[in-house]
């Protein structure tokens, strides 16, 4: 069994062991079922449920791989109806051809950021699609999470409100491309991939009165930022030079011509909640070793409603939009 | 917008606009939500929670469409446990350059069987990939719903307990077949795609002493009742005469060399329960438009554990196995 066969995804008896041996011993068979359904005792209360796709290419990058993605994309999207990431289900569609080795390394690391933030996977599905009929390798996740503070929403920000941001903006749509293109050597560029449970719930648990969170991945803080002032119908100001940047994101994406605030980021979570907290949040954030360069970016205002202005080190304005056009396509 | 471009997938205008266009008013405003989760509010108990990709070709045949399989696929899953499915997850994996209108039919096609089996797609995801990397479109499901009676489990068959199946097997799969190699002209050949909600449901509420469900899909019934052999260490024994089999499917499983037991179905359930109850639960069965031809296949025995033996019309009996080699990619 060194690549994977069609005969792997036809329901018999080499996809029982494709399962056996690449998925049961990484992620551990005591989360796994061997009926069609896991079943999750959780506590009553609402509950977070919501999946993404995962098409990135390459496959393996600086600072981590379609399977950290996979799991840490869907617990932060978890995270941000203020949520604990309690399970996860996980998808494949597998290429005829792709070597059983890569896809049992993509396994481990999906394991290992499981592990890392504290949910299981305890269900999943692999499909196999002749050569040419797909690219390598897909992963699907979906997750489920117990809420533990209703009401966290982009539609409930409120004039008065300030923004936070976790952390250094572009970099996992700054690495992904330059890997793509070939031109990561001699320059400092790693993914920011990462579960931000640790970071999300130590600020659920100060009671603080968070109205939203947004993970800030394809389109970057700017496409983010505007759904939030849409679904709110409120304007949002952001401070140019506060917005933390590495130096190698900010040269990368000066020659890529690319905007670094519409840079897609895998690692960073908005914070919004009334500026008197603002403070004791960044002080929690920074604590998380996903936080350090956590930062008050900007602050929300009556309007107009929709708007995202950046008000550059120059004291002039711009309008910040999401991206229009293809940008970087399989950045995720 | 007449075809898929890359900008769809990048998290920005474009991808907003055909979220609204095509989603939205598929699925109904009222079921989605802006934020990158769905809250759930469900009774308190057990949950069941599941996920399937779905890669079939063609997109469309007699019976149904990728659409339709990718939510009675999922919602079927759930109902094994038992289950009232409630919400579903739905991402997408489209190829560059596929027609709008294509992706607007499956997700109609998505949104009528979901209102026929009372789930609601709350949430999803959409990729785009360059053309090329990936077959027109893909989709993961993943769904929720709520244990109405623990314990159903493959694992939980005991000898004695009689097997029923709800109806005709191989309709699925031998109608993808033909229809991928052109030879449906003439035929009298249908899909069987169908959420089995109501009957499951109807099952359940009798009160009947249900012990297994399993949808027999890729691999057919000879892997779905080797896998719940195998769960339970028990022996099935299956009597040939008594499986309903169209005579559409028998002929053409005949011509291509297909085992008609290890051909996928998509809207058929196996239900095992105590032999006292077998008439009653077909009764039920037999209501639902589903499960017209729904009947007493088989029943367990104590050993040896995990064998499957096919007793035929002949008095003879052979091994029933899981397909093993390439059978049908594609299949669902």
């Amino acid at each position: 069994m060194d690549v994977i066969l069609l005969s792997h995804g036809a329901g018999g008896r080499e996809m029982g062991e494709l399962i056996r041996r690449v998925f049961l011993s990484a992620y551990g068979p005591a989360d796994f079922v061997a009926d069609d359904s896991a079943v999750l005792h959780l506590a009553a209360g609402p509950l977070a449920f919501t999946t993404d796709s995962f098409v990135v290419s390459p496959l393996f990058f600086p600072g981590g791989d379609i399977g950290r993605l996979a799991v840490a994309g869907t617990v932060n999207d978890l995270l941000t109806a203020g949520a604990r990431p309690l399970a996860l289900a996980a998808s494949f569609i597998l290429e005829e051809g792709l070597p059983v080795e890569t896809l049992s390394r993509i396994a481990a690391s999906m394991a290992a950021t499981a592990r890392e933030c504290g949910v299981s996977i305890v269900t999943g599905d692999t499909k196999v699609v002749p050569r040419g009929a797909a690219d390598q390798v897909f992963i699907t996740t979906a997750g489920v999470g117990q809420i533990l503070r209703p009401g966290i929403s982009g539609s409930a920000l409120r004039p008065g409100d300030a923004v936070l941001l976790s952390g250094t903006v572009g970099d996992h749509g700054a690495t992904v491309m330059l890997a793509r293109e070939g031109l990561l050597e001699g320059v400092e560029l790693t993914s920011d991939a990462a579960p931000l449970t640790g970071m999300v719930l130590g600020l659920l648990s100060a009671g603080l009165a968070i109205h939203a969170l947004r993970d800030p991945t394809r389109g970057g803080v700017a496409a983010a930022l505007t759904e939030l002032a849409r679904q709110s119908q409120v304007a949002i100001e952001v401070e140019e030079d506060r917005i933390p940047i590495s130096p190698a994101v900010a040269a990368a994406c000066e020659a890529l011509g690319l905007e670094p605030l519409q840079v897609a980021n895998e690692g960073k979570m908005l914070v919004v909640l009334p500026e008197a907290e603002a403070e004791a949040a960044l002080e929690i954030m920074r604590r998380s070793p996903y936080g350090e360069r956590a930062a008050r970016i900007g602050r929300v205002l009556e309007g107009p409603p929709g708007r995202v202005v950046l008000r550059t080190g120059l004291g002039t304005s711009r309008l910040l939009e999401p991206p229009a056009g293809e940008l970087l396509p399989r950045i995720c």
